[in-house]
């Protein structure tokens, strides 16, 4: 059994990995931590998890981590690079599901998350866990920088294309769409239910945190240089993710050709789903799930083919990936318990 | 492995029967069948099903369903009665997940449902699925009527009052709130999106065809005439219910010995949840699973003793509910395959 | 034009009023307080409002509100009470949202509200905004308790049963529902998107503060003892409140008898609709709009009769019923500015 | 008083323009047909109008609509066409919301909208009722064409951008989002609550019908030939619709150039408010209000323009906008009966 430590587990990624490891044949909860919550047994805060988490939040002082074979950060950014490197220096394996090891370049990441990064050092070692793009990388990780949500769509959506030289990689548009379990367990006005219901909007146009994580690890796979209009905006719903990729043909290519791409890349991957040409894939088919499901199209035949990717923000997006990770660090199958299918309706 | 058919799989129960027996350990699929959809793969209709249930729609006369083991109806009621006498004679256990068998007494049957009733010689035979009250029986059973929904709410939560003699049956009041799944997945008007979300309502206040089952049911644990005004209402949710059950003390008790009543009664049901005296359970901690939560209040300490009761109709109040009682009918442990936790948030 | 100033524009209530007041014929908005935004124009926070109120959120030490002729009080429990003497001895009118002046007994709002109440010797002079039992006091008030929105529905559906003497006070059971803008615009992780979309539950029932107002009220019309069991309940909703009241009969009444009663007592009421018997009103029948709706049933023609009472908590149930306060203060048409037609769908 | 007529009574944009019509200060609501519902009144099947509308529904032969002013067609594509023509021969003016009269070329109907026109004649006087684009044309009109509701967020978004020849006409992109009352009050499977509630999904991304409408009416405004890329989505909200308008910049124009363009060009559209550069729009800012707000976005200061539109699309997406001709049409002011503020929260 492999013995499990969760810091930040207050969260939405904090519940939903527990959730998951709750239910992993593999896995042993061993500790979870929250500054705020010491003692306070996990299933009084989440209610879903009575009778099936015994655990109690501990303060991250009186948490032996270090007796961990692996820990997951389901924390603001910032928080793993001030514990990694112990954990690191201890043996122990480190998932982070924020952002501290995303950006290879240190100057990105200080531009901007407006904090300075502690651990630079790291940066090189730390694996971008994308399982589907990076997975040897990955099976002999002990850092992983657990990809963004949104950026999990883009590029499974673009690597395709791009890998292919199929697109003009200078003018991708992403018009993504999240719901609103994405802006976390935060008391923010915001999010609340009378402000966010019955609603729909577009929020930090001029700028997301998520452009230059994508723009660099969709740039490993072409010489051109990639432009991307990256597009957020608020969905009425807890879960799910839709993206729609605009791409621009830049070589005569068949529609049967380009589904036949998408297949031939995706054919071993667990966890994506290339559903027929022209299909409309729902968020709710990946509902509580580590699917991802996409479906290309191409209006009136013309020069520009579109990605419609959906994925559970939460779960492929988040604390899914993780564990998917955590399972090729350890040479578990990849789908160790996340075999469980989506909620529907 | 035990060999499962299911009638008319294109409805909400349908399609939540599959997502539990697709990864229930002791389960074959064999056939689902379907009047309109004959030959569509199940998963055309269910993306939530991709890659994970290969079945396809068969017409109600080419599944060969005397091969299977157990056969779920999930069908308007009507349905299983004209099926369910030569399946059971063909040595094919039977759960129906409607109306057909849940009242004992032909009359009250066809008064509720205005349809005559084509085999009561089997009213005697079927047994009633609520494994919590019934257990023995239904390990036993070759025919199951599978509760309805919110009359498992007010059984399991007036059970223990009536049968300690401490509440007047004679003035129940059961004021229970449904999400809309619960009306199936038939376009009617009613249910549309535009029409019920944003919305809150009563419907049927004037008589509802679960107030003679659950009145029937309880009225086995009292000698007290049993008396229930029950108001169902729609809640802007997919799934889940929440009955909110007032009864009128007619003993001295304290609350801890209310408390302690409902904990000894289920200590040993693996899906009731008794928590703590003064909780408030919310419908989310259920959703997706089989648990039935309940937390009992005593307003001001006067003599009105409140039970608050929540389910994921689909599941406790139906499939999850089915699929416990065929563990039951053949063996199995009870919770076989019936460990998903709530998908929260 | 009627000069009018708003203490605390920055809630739900407050920004209903804008919306109300904006356009109100005989209104002119005179001033806006806000401690946190001086100086920000209110149509900056409250999009809705661009292009329609012109006015910024002033510090409140800056806004001369001696000036204005009423002043509403759409803040926290507290506020009105600290500033209300001046306001009155300077001969401006004033209407309290909140519960400052809703208890004439200052022991019970010091027990229920955990404050010391400051100006005791104002609640004999306050008046109980409830136009339709109270029209004639409100006329000519210069004090008003706005009610609250729970005991608006309660004390409207009870009363005319109360009075008539036709059921038994003593065993009232209010089973009811809001949505979540009931909870104000707070950031509060329980109102988030996240934690009540796609949920139900109850909170506050061992005791919730609008029990003793609505007890008191509804003590003035029977000389029997008036004991109620409320229950509150929060609904995936922005706006709406549905009220389930029970009563046990106590005399021998047709159904007939009760509508007409009923629709005695209403008929010159002009934001109360008493719908057919029998008749299941929908929360969004009144979305925006100030009217209750209601309707009469009784299960099994038994003894329990129940009405079914909808309003939007934020109109009739806060700042609609504050300005029909308004307009009959100041001797204008009871529905001035209030013709709104509800928004459907 | 203009005497008006409503053919289709039942659909939402019918009971919306009920809502805006029973206010309007100038109209007198003469007749309501309804085919099913003959005799029903209108109040009956929606209870917001109660006390507010007393029309009942009349069956379509008898109505006598030719002695109304003004009739107004809520109906699907093809009934306007049979009916138009004897109308306009009888003096009456005929505003239609559905698409029989948006396309000038006959063909490009047919092969959209798979009928006959039955009435080709008439296509060349129809006026397509933008007011913002047309203003002078509707006021002298006898026939409108009511635009759709995505098209009139396309239009008014690109048209300042066309017509000032900044952008690259071949390379538009929208990507739209609207909310489900859009799909009518229909018994579909697919605007079902459960279907559509906690999920997002694109639709018609192949093509659809607003697609040909909007280039032609774009291509009103340059000379290079207009291409679009159109993307719907279906929101889990009522109403609103949000459309992301990508364009590529083809000249050098600073972001104040781009601002300055766009609040000139609508400086006089009492409808369409201009919101400061880099603002983000929201739908709820526009519920039940016949706004529609724009603002402008640049990201990283390259060559994409992006325009972000919002509105309520059964007010100025359908019911509003028609009533806005109307005014135009009757020389009333344009804003007449349609200065509700947005419901907000």
């Amino acid at each position: 059994m492999i013995k499990v430590g969760i810091v930040g587990g207050t969260g939405y990624t904090g519940v939903e990995l527990l959730r998951l490891l709750a239910v992993h044949p593999d896995v042993q909860l061993t500790a979870i931590t929250s500054r705020k919550e010491d003692g306070l047994p996990v299933a009084d805060m989440f209610p879903s998890l009575r009778g099936r988490v015994e655990l109690a939040f501990s303060a991250p002082d009186k948490a032996d981590l270090s007796k961990c074979d692996v820990v997951f950060f389901a924390t603001p950014h910032g928080v793993a690079m001030a514990q990694a490197p112990a954990l690191l220096a201890a043996g122990v394996k480190v998932i982070d599901l924020a952002a501290d090891f995303r950006l290879k370049d240190q100057a990105s990441f200080e531009q901007w998350y407006k904090i300075p990064h502690t651990c630079p050092e790291l940066l090189e070692q730390a694996v971008y866990g994308l399982a589907e793009l990076n997975r040897e990388a990955i099976q002999g990780a002990s850092l992983i920088a657990n990809p963004g949500c949104y950026p999990t769509t883009m590029q499974l959506g673009y690597y395709p294309l791009l890998k292919a030289g199929l697109v003009d990689a200078g003018s991708l548009i992403a018009d993504c769409k999240s719901g609103v379990s994405g802006a976390g367990r935060k008391a923010e006005i915001g999010s609340l239910f009378s402000e966010s219901s019955d609603n729909f909007k577009a929020y930090s146009v001029a700028g997301h945190r998520h452009t230059p994580e994508t723009t660099a690890q969709l740039q490993r796979f072409t010489d051109e240089k990639v432009e991307l209009v990256f597009t957020p905006h608020l969905v009425p719903m807890i879960r799910g993710m839709h993206s729609t990729l605009y791409a621009r043909l830049s070589k005569e290519v068949s529609n049967e050709e380009l589904q036949s791409l998408f297949e031939a890349e995706y054919q071993d991957a667990p966890f994506v789903d290339v559903m027929p040409f022209g299909a409309h894939p729902e968020t709710r088919s990946t509902r509580g799930s580590n699917m991802l499901r996409m479906a290309l199209h191409r209006p009136g035949n013309g020069n520009t083919v579109i990605v419609l990717v959906v994925q559970d923000n939460l779960v492929k997006g988040a604390a899914g990936q993780a564990v998917q990770c955590m399972n090729l660090m350890f040479g578990l199958e990849e789908t160790a318990g996340l075999m469980q299918i989506a909620l529907l309706p």
